[in-house]
């Protein structure tokens, strides 16, 4: 950690509550916003995954759709044209977690570029990004677009190594997605995986390199690597 | 359908029902035994996902145990050596479901030949087929091992065209995985889905050419087919 020269953050669940969804699906089905965000944001995982194993890439846009479409369908609820195009521009405004924004100023003190690696569209992420007004303090918005195919593929960290032009192990990758943190780690980064909620970290042959309960955890981490490397 | 030269069947979950480990894993979990056979289903296949995404391939017993162990700790419960084999012995022996060994009789006196593509290694299909008796059925039982990757890449799909010297249009595939059912049919094969249990089809851009309640609709779906195209 102590070599770290970049941080790269995951955005849907790591510096954004991809749950704040939950109000806007408890509006158009008033007691089940919770159960229908869970379900929602699990089967839209399952599709990026799916999609890209299949070959058959579409945009993170496409596959929240497509999952809502399913989750809809699989609860027997509803879902005309114009809740589904609401509850789908509730992603476009997702909610950063209430530390991220002082704790992105603080990171940005110590120097070191931040960036977004994300499977989110090019469109998606500027929308999340400038819609919480923390564009300022990200050097690099990173989409698997250009790739066309969704993480872990590691085709997707390169992305984040030849943006910034730093070695894996240069780059200090964080996020919230267990999944996500094991596949940044057989790629080579350095991670750092957030664990808000006392989650089990999953069994995939990798373990991240340092492990906080929220962002407002990672500057004194940088920092102390960075004492102990002096 | 009418065009039909073999059928290609999943293993688990198809002719197999997963779930017939919930008594093994009620006698060392009791009473929840089938809370933990579906959280264990479900992570074995996240598992197969994303180490196939990640390009870190281990073998289909590997990552049942790791899914097991994933469950465990979830749940907080002890895993202890003997339990995990046990447990995951019980996947070597899994019970056909009740239709499926007079059907496969029906199936043969059609003349088609058969055959099983399964996210098992060698060992895990033998162990499986054999133990229920039913590998007189099958002239192939093919694994993903040769490709080291798991459904639905369609390097998996390829491996049975090629057993068969058959075109994936006269291979009818059938499952009762949807996720599996959909990567079938972007690889082109002719695709019957079974929905034993009123499940909803995923929103994967591909849907089954038939649908069948159960292994024993599919006798008369061949013959109606042949006799459409006669």
């Amino acid at each position: 950690m102590s070599n770290t020269k970049a941080i790269v953050f995951d955005l849907y669940g790591t510096l954004y509550d991809v749950h704040s969804v939950v109000q806007q699906c408890d509006a158009v089905y008033p007691g089940q916003g919770s159960h229908i965000s869970t379900m929602w944001r699990q089967k839209q995982l399952e599709y990026t995954w799916l999609r890209s194993l299949m070959g058959q890439y579409v945009s993170f846009e496409q596959a929240t759709r497509d999952a809502l479409v399913y989750t809809c369908r699989h609860l027997n609820l509803k879902l005309d044209q114009a809740a589904c195009a609401r509850l789908c521009d509730a992603y476009l405004k997702l909610t950063p977690y209430p530390e991220v924004p002082a704790t992105l100023q603080q990171l940005n003190g110590l120097g070191l570029p931040l960036a977004i690696l994300s499977n989110g569209s090019v469109f998606s992420i500027d929308s999340v990004v400038k819609n919480s007004g923390l564009q300022k303090h990200f050097a690099h918005l990173i989409s698997v677009e250009r790739v066309g195919v969704f993480k872990p593929d590691p085709r997707v960290y390169a992305l984040a190594s030849q943006a910034l032009g730093l070695l894996p192990q240069q780059i200090l990758f964080v996020s919230s997605n267990a999944w996500d943190a094991s596949g940044a780690r057989h790629f080579g980064f350095t991670v750092c995986w957030v664990n808000r909620h006392n989650n089990t970290f999953e069994e995939l042959g990798a373990a991240p390199h340092a492990i906080v309960n929220g962002l407002d955890g990672l500057p004194e981490l940088i920092s102390a690597a960075k004492e102990g490397a002096d």
